[in-house]
């Protein structure tokens, strides 16, 4: 026997994890809970994976957790669901599920960038967001030179003609604007109703759109929407140039009384964050002029926690600041929201169902 | 109206995209094939969620796009699929779906970490990962010298008692090393078989798992298991340590020779990549050294592209390298496996039992 | 010799790149600019450190490149300079470096959150936020909950007594607000000053704090600073709640005019941006209703950009709406802002003060 | 006054922190440790940067730690220091500040990847990587498919023309491969070593390269290579080759035995991990076969902890395994290695130069 067969002798004890430990297995708290392992089949349902994914760890365990909160959040009468969107989830393709869940009851109170209304409006009117997958000659910088000389504006891998633009602000100055322009400084909430209003209106003449979208839906069913950071939009933009030549003005802080109001109002209060940004902070920080706090919330972001941002926070580091209760159900899944929303939703619309 | 508003009304024509491109929309290149806008319902399979996905755009539009690969991979009878599979897993709850997908003859090669046949090995002679939400007393690190002094090794939130490393080790020295030991130095391929062989025999005795496993399907499938750096798990270093008192050795290089072979004779190769690191390159790289390359590529990851590392490369790199054919079928998505495989699995299953 | 050792033959010509290319090297223009590589030794600058960067590739290139223009940026008179700043920068140490920018005159006009504006002011009346290493007791969530009851919030690692926002409160609702409140709907910008004033009075009355800080040193240098998510913070809440008992009321819309006007007035524009959000995106919207765009722009960023959202696009992308000249110069830096800033800082003053 | 002012009031002391904490600041413990805020002027050294650095928090905290942790790896004459290095760092320049430590005799183990290897002695023979910004006609994957035409392979913004492979084969045919042929199976740390020789000497005689490289600094300084994952990767591929058609045959897991030892016989041990994979397990589960662990830990990573894998893992988790000592002074820094990995070396040679 050599000295590394010797080292090998001792290595195997040391792999053991010490003699000292051997034949004192760890404490219960650090045996339980065994991780099972997911098992899919042709035909199950989007309810049979999230139950799957529950077995599971890492994101998949957080999805299925999610998806149980989010159905006691829409399955329970006393719950007021706030929910916060942030990101380019109207260019890509998640436009329809907001405005479904809206006309289903599912929203009371909706938290949004003027990103979020811009992209919901040009669809209203008719106008389409396009999958930009070729991305054209020569360097990619060189391809953006000629989406500019082409008048498209690129969002990642989706295009939008900059004709819709114009369209939509003939639509802004002709239909939504004028309504509010005599009624002085408004609220953003008020704007964002007057929007929806004529986004439904629009519809119901022309019908220009397979569906008049989220501002549209929130009108109809009496759910405000609450736009922080209006202004950092081409909605916004458009409605400083208006006040330019007219009487329109926005007042940045009235919508927290009506918000605030929901929240001092709310039984049980749950937030469904998609994104970051000011949608999730705004949708959160209610809480902290509020006596009470989130009761559950369900966080679907991309964004990464350790950048020390509020866009990647965890739902815990809300709970330090007393925007979630102690008690409060929540889960967070980092993954791309594109995926993990409409999954949530039909998860939970199952559970809900039945 | 003051010289403010006049910006204003300026603004409004550059808002426009500028005079001169007025009248002039963008080129039929960039209008066509608009994003569409997913809807979910209660109770819809995984297969039409998959589907709904293929409306939208960013990962939701990969994900739809690498079912319907995947589908057309296990679906085509003169596919030969490669499986690359790296990360934790095991220890996260996918050993099932793998075991299953050998089970039913959709593998023909895989390639993967002696981390990975570790982890499924110890659950199939009985051992258990556990969720491991708890951090503990005092602060992170702290935590993890309080698991040190337990005895309990952490994979991210996953708790693995050491004791499974004695029984692992028990089971290697008693039923798998001795059996390859006299054929001097072997293929890993056939340490990976033998390993199989092994975790399959001791359920069939005991029955001591829920599932045999990953290596034990594969042995009973004929279906080889590479894991070309073997060396660096405990599996590995067990091996090691078995060489050290006996004449077992395993040869570095020769795997490659089946698997080219493979590579060789497959009418139409396709590859599924679960995770980068050794598991991605190997099962790419191997056409480099066959006449053609794959037909058919999905990866799952959440390695980020931008590193310039392998393990989050594009398939598209892939094809400068002659991996992929030119004309070859690729998606990857970015997000995470645990959540993204087993949708994957099931929506391609439901597709091909159609 | 054996079949394998055949394959092994032929695939050996394969890897060549094929008998068809052999000899035909690619052309010139995949053969310039080789990759060099850094080189770093004892006492070498910051400025020596970013010009080794330029050397090689990834984040390490564009780093350089990021210093490069940087520094013309600083360096030209003729350049006004937009500065965006998101993200959790004061609770982790940036104030100073963002001071004295504006002390030195490297900055026209500031885009920022409330929250910065909110930290800022906490330690400019001699608040402070604390390294947060130890996560305390049990879980994660626990621990979170712990903070709760000691009334401390978390941001990431880093600790804030919640007794700092009720001094934060005292010095709003005594120096700050008050002085505003005759002057009916005030802008943002108009607000953001008087906090520089009383910041900048607190420290000269009693010298509270090591540095006054950004909204201070703004003020002094008749920069100004917009935040056009104000409301969602801290300062926001309170600002809203001041509203309520008293006539003081913000603009949501009206900062655009002077930002608007800078951005007219500019012979050469550049920006730079720190983390993403409102700060980025209304920083480079206003060059959608400006005649021109940005000459200059540097990123540093550690949002990812394939989540689609606005926070981690390429600046190329911005290029495509018209936000960045053709011509311009720009590099993004997709790495910890905490690092790359001060990096990015110390190698332009370096490059200018030769 | 109006109900919502009072709801303003009430909501005033709730953000004060409820009046029952009122008087009561946190204990102690969350109130030390002061976040500081950098400074940085122009002509400052880069260990000037580093102490700056530690004045913040998020990852520049963690880059000043690291630093120091290092400097006091490569400062004290009792450490012996391994290395793990993975990813993509020679064809991005990280080239010579890796040769250069192993020259100073700051190395003392190296564990890396067969890719490292292969584009270390690419450029030892004359070849060159090329920066590859412009990507070319068509859209990304068009791009990647006229690489394929040209003979280029790109490795992220990277290019490297084939023809160095057939440069790369002639070499090892004829002065690598042969030399260790006669031995029957070799260690791979017997292989890397006689590639470090041909390397040297091919520079000896004809100075092709501006530096021979880190094979060559590692033959020349008796330092040790171990690429445990050989096999994945060109050099791989034509070890097996060779072995088709030689008696030359590799050995998987004799490396073990002198990496061993060399953990063995340390009276300190520090390892710097730059990457993941493979190189950063081999380099950390040494320790598992030894008595004692790593003194000293500094990781550099892009890899998201997030994912569950290894490449991520915190070194606190590797603490849970034993990897570690308890006692060890460790530190990781999450971002760009092509930024971070320059400074980090740059700051530790200032330190101990002093």
């Amino acid at each position: 026997m050599t000295d590394d067969a010797d080292r090998g002798d001792d290595a195997e004890a040391t792999s053991d994890g010490g003699d000292d430990r051997e034949g004192t297995p760890p404490r219960e708290e650090f045996r339980r809970d065994p991780v099972e392992h997911a098992s899919v089949r042709a035909g199950m349902t989007v309810g049979e994976l999230a139950s799957e994914y529950g077995k599971a760890g890492i994101g998949a365990a957080d999805l299925a957790e999610a998806a149980g909160i989010y159905a006691e959040m829409l399955g329970r009468e006393d719950v007021t669901n706030f929910v916060g969107l942030a990101g380019a989830m109207i260019p890509t393709g998640m436009r329809r599920i907001v405005a479904e869940l809206i006309r289903d009851d599912h929203v009371d109170a909706l938290v949004t960038t003027g990103a979020t209304l811009t992209h919901d409006t040009i669809e209203a009117i008719g106008g389409k967001h396009h999958h930009g997958r070729q991305h054209g000659e020569g360097s990619l910088r060189e391809h953006d030179e000629r989406l500019r000389d082409e008048g498209v504006d690129r969002i990642y891998n989706v295009y939008l003609p900059q004709e819709h633009f114009t369209l939509l602000e003939e639509h802004l100055r002709s239909a939504v604007f004028p309504a509010v322009e005599a009624e002085g400084s408004v609220s953003i909430e008020r704007l964002t109703a007057e929007l929806g209003r004529a986004n439904a209106d629009r519809n119901a003449e022309e019908d220009v759109a397979e569906d008049a979208g989220i501002a549209a839906a929130a009108f109809e069913n009496d759910v405000p929407i609450y736009a922080p950071a209006i202004g950092d939009s081409v909605l916004g933009l458009q409605a400083w140039m208006y006040s330019q030549i007219s009487d329109f003005s926005l007042d940045a802080l009235s919508d927290m009384t009506s918000l605030t109001d929901m929240a001092f109002d709310a039984e049980k209060a749950g937030a469904l964050v998609i994104g970051g940004g000011v949608p999730k902070n705004y949708t959160l920080q209610t809480m902290l002029v509020a006596p009470d706090a989130y009761d559950y919330a369900v966080q679907l972001t991309m964004d990464p926690e350790h950048t020390g941002g509020l866009s990647g926070a965890t739902l815990d580091e809300a709970r330090s600041w007393g925007k979630l209760e102690k008690a409060a159900r929540n889960a967070s899944v980092y993954a791309d929201a594109t995926i993990t929303f409409p999954l949530l939703v039909a998860a939970a619309r199952e559970r809900i169902s039945k």
